[in-house]
């Protein structure tokens, strides 16, 4: 058995593409960690979007007036779409860097960098904490993308 | 041809890739599916957001009365990013788990599951249907990617 | 060196795949570009959502008049979600689609036309250009990536 999973995925043998795994995982995860979060504001908050998510409150105009946007909720949703945009971006970019050849501690430092950065980003929205700290962690993980892309694009340009 | 071929992409050889890469085609199109609904309302409802899309149905002041949100466009577009929200984790996370070797039966079970539950969910979204249909559909699919990103964490784990 | 990278990362070896990393990273570092043009807008538009975010600009009742929508702000950030619902796709499916074995010439006819009509597209939303445009430069990114996804779902079909 072992033989048949080395062979049919040699790549998760390959300690880079491991601490790629395992990095993307997380942030991955985290970003998912949002969808529960808007869904705690929207019950506590008793602020929703959809008519039929309120029936368990009432019926007829009572119901209604759960129908309306809250400023936590839509902090969140925020940060939820923030992490959309920068996050995939990373994932997808991270995979071929990680197949590009990269020295391992070069490439942990880059999954790391961008991990802290987008953890402290959700801190930094969700608190939320005074500027620039939400600006400079979105900016590091922009940058490491930016790097793990320059790098692929060395690696890889054909055009 | 067919040795080049086997060669550069051994990986579709594989059968839980194959599985993976069928699975992960099967949702993305119906995300996309998700951009040809909203187009659908935007035209029949006539709600527009540009300006430039509103050309067509006449100059000045007659054409800015359908730069307006309709109920059923912001429907299709919650369910839209909500797609984004969840198909997105599932394809970052899965690729990764067709990659940690697990055994086809328990991969096309997650697979599938995942499917039937976002294929289920947009029709809870787009009719609707009463609670909790699409909360549950949203958690079933949730539970299938947590659970493949716990083997995958398992697996790959290098911190 | 040589010997070890080409071991651990022979997709990158594979031309088809190679021009694969090229072309999507360019049209991920073009939908990233998509959060520096918005923080633009925001900064010379002065238009923010978030309270922390106008601390720069004044205490109290002054800055609150800078938590504001701004026509030229949404605009960009329309582009971005409709770079997220078209190029996460072509990210995707793309990559199935390089190693499901497609001939070079091909493939590179696929990335080359999509990540033109995304260019292009990107152009049409921010200027704007007027309809059809920006329409057309949609359907031609969206039919192209309905093409890998024919070619991966007939290479790789397990269900």
């Amino acid at each position: 058995r072992r033989g048949e999973m080395a062979k049919s995925a040699q790549l998760i043998d390959n300690e880079v593409f491991r601490a790629y795994a395992t990095y993307a995982a997380i942030v991955l995860l985290k970003m998912m960690l949002m969808s529960l979060i808007t869904a705690y504001f929207r019950m506590t908050r008793k602020a929703f979007v959809n008519p039929e998510d309120t029936a368990a409150f009432g019926k007829g105009e009572s119901a209604k007036k759960f129908l309306r946007t809250d400023p936590d909720v839509e902090r969140v949703r925020r940060g939820h779409l923030n992490d959309l945009e920068n996050i995939v971006p990373f994932v997808g970019i991270g995979l071929l860097y990680a197949l590009s050849g990269p020295e391992l501690s070069t490439a942990l430092l880059h999954f790391r960098i961008f991990t802290g950065a987008r953890i402290f980003h959700t801190f930094a929205y969700l608190l939320p904490l005074p500027q620039p700290g939400r600006g400079l962690s979105w900016a590091v993980g922009y940058s490491v993308t930016f790097s793990m892309a320059y790098k692929v694009l060395k690696s890889a340009w054909l055009l």
